[in-house]
C-alpha cells in the first residue's frame, strides 16, 4: 500500500474527530493527514456563549488543533477552491501572494455552516454573527461599548436605543445567547450610577409558536417562562425582515430601535461548497448511507454541519457536536476500510440527548427520554459539557473559571484590537438619517443604491437641497472644508451607501490627484448650485 | 465649597490611582470624578508580557475600571483636545458623528507614552508596538501566523525568515518580551514536526553597552549570558534604521530576514499632549513639585509616562508602575488640599527596587540595596507583581493561571479577530519586491514617494519594461484581468506604497466609474505600450 494523502477540510468538531480517528487507524508511513482551518483552534462550541458573560475565559473555550491531533499537518489557510476531477485542494495566499496547492487521494468535507446574512437586507453590514471565537468577542465588545455609550447619553430615545439588544433566532443557540447576553447587562448595569436594571431591553425573536424547536414542547415553555420572568421579551411567529445601524425591522411590520442585532440561524455553506460541483439537497452536499460525497464514492466524504445526512431511517441528522463527533469517527473508519480493505459502516446514531443552558444557573435538558429543567439540568449541562471537553488543560481552566464566576462579580472587560482604515457598507431604511446637520465630517459617502435626499432646517424652514441617486457622492464638503455638517442627509427610500473614512479617503486623494477630483468637481458644482438656488 | 468638577484622562496606573484617591477624599456631593479613556480596563502591564505566551490569560492582565473606581464616571471615548483657557475636554465621536466636550474644574493629565514610530522609515507599517493589550495580542498572533507559515514553506531562506524574531529595545520590557518570545516558540516548535527549535532565531538589539540599563551592571550581565545560553541572540552598540515587511535593517548596516519587528521603546507623548500649550522637557508636560502642570497651578496636574517630574534632588523619576501609583496619591491628596484648603505636598519618592522576568522561573532584581537573580529573583517578582494587584479576583485568577502553566504546555491560540477591508501602506527598501511574475493579483498599488521598476524574466533574460516614480498606480492589470501578475515589481529605491486591496478597488469601481477609469486608463496605455516595444 502506497502512502495516502488524506485532506480534512474544517477544524470543527467533524474535521477535528475525523483526525482524531484518522490517527488511530494509520501509521505514519501509511499516510500524511492533513486539516485546514483558518484558525489554529478548535472552538468548543456548546461552550461559545459563555465568553459573552466572561464565565469562560477567551482562550479556554477553544483548544489547540496542533496539541489535539498532533500527527496532523495543520494548515492555517482558507479554502478557496475543491477541484474533485484533478483532486487538488486550492488554499488563500500567506505572507506572499501565492496560492498553495494540495494534493489528496481521500478528502474530507467538514467545513461547516455560516450564518445566511444576504438575503435580509442590512444583515450583512448591521447584523453580528454568532458561529466563532471572533463573533462572540465582537458581541460582547458591541454590547459592552452601548452600555458606555448609554451611560453618557443624554437624549431618553437615543439611550433607550442604544440599550435594546435584539437576537434573531429561538433555538439553543439564540436562546443561550439571548440568555447570557441578559444576564450579562442586567448584572453589569449594577457598576452604573445612572442607570438602572429595569432600562435594558433583550428581544428574542422566533418564527415558530415557540422557541426550542428542538426539544419537547413543556420544556420550551418552561424556557419561555422563565426568561420571560427574568424580562426578557420573546416574540414569536415573526421573524427579522431588515437591519439598519439604527434598528431591525420585522415582517409584521414591527420595528425595535436598537443599535444590536444578532442572528444565531446559520442556514448556508461556505461559498467554496456553494459552487461544488455535486449532488445536493437545499444546498448541501448529499451524502452516501457511508457519508461519503454521492457521486465521489472512494474519494471524498462529507460530515458536520456542511453536509446533509440522512440516518436509515429517513431522519436528516441534526447539525449537533455530539453528532459530529460519531460523523468523525465514522468517516475515520470508512476511509480506513477503503484504504486498507474492509468494510464500512454505515452511520446511523440517533442521538443521546439535548440540553441548552437558560443563564443563572439553570436550563433544559431531554436525556434518555427523560425532561428535566431548572438546577439539576442546568448542573447536568456543565457536568456533560464539561466532560466532553477534548483535553484535560481545558478542562481544568474552565472548571477554575466556573468555580470563579461563584465567588467574583462577571467580568467586563472589553477587548476591542485595532482595526484598518477602512471602507465600509452601510444600509439606512426610509427616513434614516445618513448624517444632520452640525455633525462631524468624518466620511465620504458613494450611494450604491436608493435615494438620499439633502435638507437644512427644521420643521416649516426645511429646505429640499438636492435629491441624490446611484453613483452619486456626497459628504465631502465637510471633510474637504474640514468642518460639520452643513446639511441632512436623509434616505429616502432602502438605500445601501459605500462608506469611505476620512483616513482612506485622504491617503487616497493626496497621491492620487484624480480621485479627489471626483469629489472635489462635486463639491463647487452643489456650491454654485446652492448660490443660485 | 460648590461641587467640583475633576476630569482624569487617562486610565493606566497614573490615571487609575488617582481615581482612587480622589474617591476617598471627596464625598460624591462634593465632586464629580470622570475618567476619560479609549478602553474600558486598566492594563496591568508588569504581566502583559505574560499574554505572548499565554502563561496569564488574556483578559486577567487587565481590570474592569468601573470595578476598580465605582464612583468614578468612566467615558470610553479618545481625548482629541484640550482647552487650558475654556477649561474644556473633547472626546472623539461615539456611534453618532458627534464630539463629546466635558469641562473641568480639576484636570488630571495621565495620558502615558507611545512608541515612536515615525523617526523609522516602515516601522510605522511593519513594526509591532507593545504597549497595550490590543499590541500584545496582536504580537501573539504574529509569532504564531509565522510558525504556521513556516512549517507548510518550502523555502528554506523564506522558512528562515519566518522563524527570526527582531525585538529592538533591551530595557526590562524589550528584554521580557524577547525572553516570552523566545520561550515561547521554542516550546511551541514541539507540537510542529517537520522544524525544530533550533531553527528560532530572536535577536534582541539594544543601543548601549549592555542590556537592562535600569540595573546594576552585574545583574546585566547575569541576564545576558542566561538569555544567551536560552539561545537568544543580543546585539549591543546598535540600534534600528529601518524595516519592511522582509527585514530589520540596522545603523550598523546589518541586515536581518524577518516577517516579526517588534520595538518596545516608549518614547513620545499622545498626539493631544504634543499640540497643548504649556511648558515642556523634552516633549513633555513640565510639572511642579507638586505635580501640577506649569503655569496651571491649582488647575491641571500632571503624572505618569507623559510628564516630566523631577524629585527634590533633581533626579527625573523614571516611568514606573510604582512611581506612578504614588503620583496618583499625591495627585488626589493635592487636588484635595486646593478644594478644601489645606497645604500640598511635595512629590518625593526613591522608588522600592527594580525587578523583571527572564522566562522560564527566572528574574533579576535590586530591591533595597540587595540585588538577587535567577529562581529565588523570580519568585519575589511574581509575589510583588500579583500582591500588587488590585483587585482580589485578578489576583486569584492569576494566581490559578500560573499554577495552571506549572501543570500544562503553553497554550498556543491564536486569537485573530475580523478585520475591516483595507487601505494600508508598505513600506520598501532598495531591491525588495512588491510582487513578482504570477503571484496573485489581490491588491493595487499607489507609490507614495520612491521609484519602483518593472520588469519581466529572470537572469540574462530580464527585461525592465518601466520605471514609476511617486504619484503613478500599478498592478491594476492582474486585478481587471482577474489574472496573475505579468511582471514583477520592485523598488529602486526607499519607497512607500499605498496598497488597495482587491475587495476596495472593486467596490470603488464599480460604484465610481471614474475611480476605476484612472486605473483602466493607466492599464490600457500600458498594454499599448509593451505591444509597441
Amino acid at each position: 500500500m502506497s502512502k495516502k494523502k488524506i485532506v480534512i477540510l474544517g477544524g470543527g468538531f467533524s474535521g477535528v474527530y475525523t483526525a482524531l480517528g484518522l490517527e488511530k487507524h494509520f501509521k505514519p508511513q501509511e499516510a500524511s493527514i492533513t486539516l485546514v482551518n483558518s484558525e489554529n483552534y478548535f472552538v468548543y462550541k456548546p461552550l461559545l456563549p459563555e465568553v459573552i458573560s466572561g464565565a469562560v475565559g477567551l482562550t479556554d473555550v477553544v483548544s489547540p488543533i496542533r496539541r489535539l491531533c498532533p500527527r496532523t499537518n495543520l494548515v492555517l489557510r482558507d479554502v478557496e477552491n475543491v477541484d474533485l476531477e484533478k483532486q487538488v485542494v486550492t488554499c488563500s495566499r500567506g505572507f506572499k501572494a501565492r496560492h498553495l496547492e494540495i494534493e489528496y487521494d481521500y478528502l474530507v468535507l467538514a467545513l461547516g455552516a455560516k450564518t445566511l446574512f444576504s438575503i435580509i437586507p442590512g444583515l450583512v453590514e448591521h447584523g453580528l454573527p454568532f458561529g466563532n471565537l471572533a463573533d462572540a468577542v465582537a458581541l460582547r465588545n458591541r454590547v459592552i461599548r452601548c452600555l458606555a455609550e448609554a451611560e453618557i447619553e443624554t437624549d431618553p430615545e437615543a439611550k433607550k436605543k442604544l440599550l435594546t439588544f435584539v437576537i434573531a433566532g429561538g433555538g439553543f443557540s439564540g436562546v443561550e445567547v439571548a440568555a447570557l447576553v441578559n444576564d450579562f447587562t442586567r448584572d453589569a448595569l449594577k457598576n452604573y450610577s445612572n442607570m438602572s436594571p429595569q432600562a435594558i431591553r433583550v428581544v428574542l425573536v422566533q418564527s415558530g409558536k415557540r422557541i426550542l424547536p428542538e426539544v419537547e414542547e413543556g420544556l420550551a415553555v418552561f424556557a419561555q417562562d422563565l426568561l420571560r420572568k427574568r424580562g426578557m421579551e420573546i416574540i414569536l411567529g415573526d421573524r427579522l425582515a431588515a437591519a439598519s445601524s439604527e434598528k431591525a425591522i420585522f415582517k409584521s411590520g414591527m420595528e425595535i430601535p436598537t443599535r444590536c442585532v444578532v442572528s444565531t440561524v446559520p442556514s448556508t455553506v461556505p461559498d467554496v461548497l456553494e459552487k461544488l460541483d455535486c449532488e445536493k439537497e437545499r444546498g448541501r452536499p448529499l451524502t452516501t448511507p457511508h457519508l461519503e460525497l454521492s457521486g465521489q464514492e472512494g474519494k471524498v466524504w462529507a460530515l458536520g454541519d456542511c453536509a446533509w445526512i440522512t440516518l436509515p431511517n429517513g431522519d436528516r441528522v441534526p447539525p449537533t457536536a455530539q453528532h459530529a463527533t460519531r460523523e468523525g469517527a465514522c468517516v475515520a473508519d470508512n476511509i480506513a476500510a477503503h484504504a486498507k480493505g474492509g468494510t464500512p459502516r454505515v452511520f446511523d446514531f440517533g442521538g443521546l440527548g439535548k440540553m441548552g443552558s437558560l443563564g443563572h444557573h439553570s436550563a433544559v435538558a431531554e436525556v434518555m427520554g427523560v425532561k428535566l429543567s431548572g438546577f439539576i439540568a442546568w448542573v447536568l449541562w456543565r457536568f456533560v459539557y464539561l466532560s466532553k471537553f477534548p483535553g484535560w488543560d481545558r478542562r481544568v481552566r474552565i472548571g477554575a473559571s466556573w468555580f470563579m464566576e461563584l465567588l467574583f462579580p462577571p467580568d467586563m472587560v472589553q477587548l476591542s484590537l485595532r482595526s484598518q482604515l477602512g471602507v465600509n457598507e452601510q444600509h439606512l431604511e426610509p427616513g434614516e438619517d445618513v448624517f444632520e446637520e452640525g455633525d462631524l465630517g468624518d466620511s465620504v459617502y458613494i450611494i450604491k443604491d436608493g435615494t438620499c435626499e439633502v435638507t437644512r432646517g427644521k420643521g416649516d424652514s426645511k429646505e429640499v437641497l438636492a435629491t441624490l441617486g446611484a453613483g452619486q457622492v456626497f459628504g465631502e464638503m465637510a471633510l474637504l472644508a474640514d468642518a460639520g455638517r452643513n446639511a441632512t442627509v436623509t434616505a429616502a427610500e432602502r438605500t445601501n451607501l459605500l462608506v469611505i473614512t476620512k483616513p482612506v479617503f485622504d491617503a487616497l486623494s493626496s497621491n492620487v490627484p484624480e480621485f479627489g477630483k471626483i469629489f472635489s468637481k462635486v463639491a463647487s458644482q452643489r456650491t454654485e448650485e446652492n448660490a443660485e438656488g
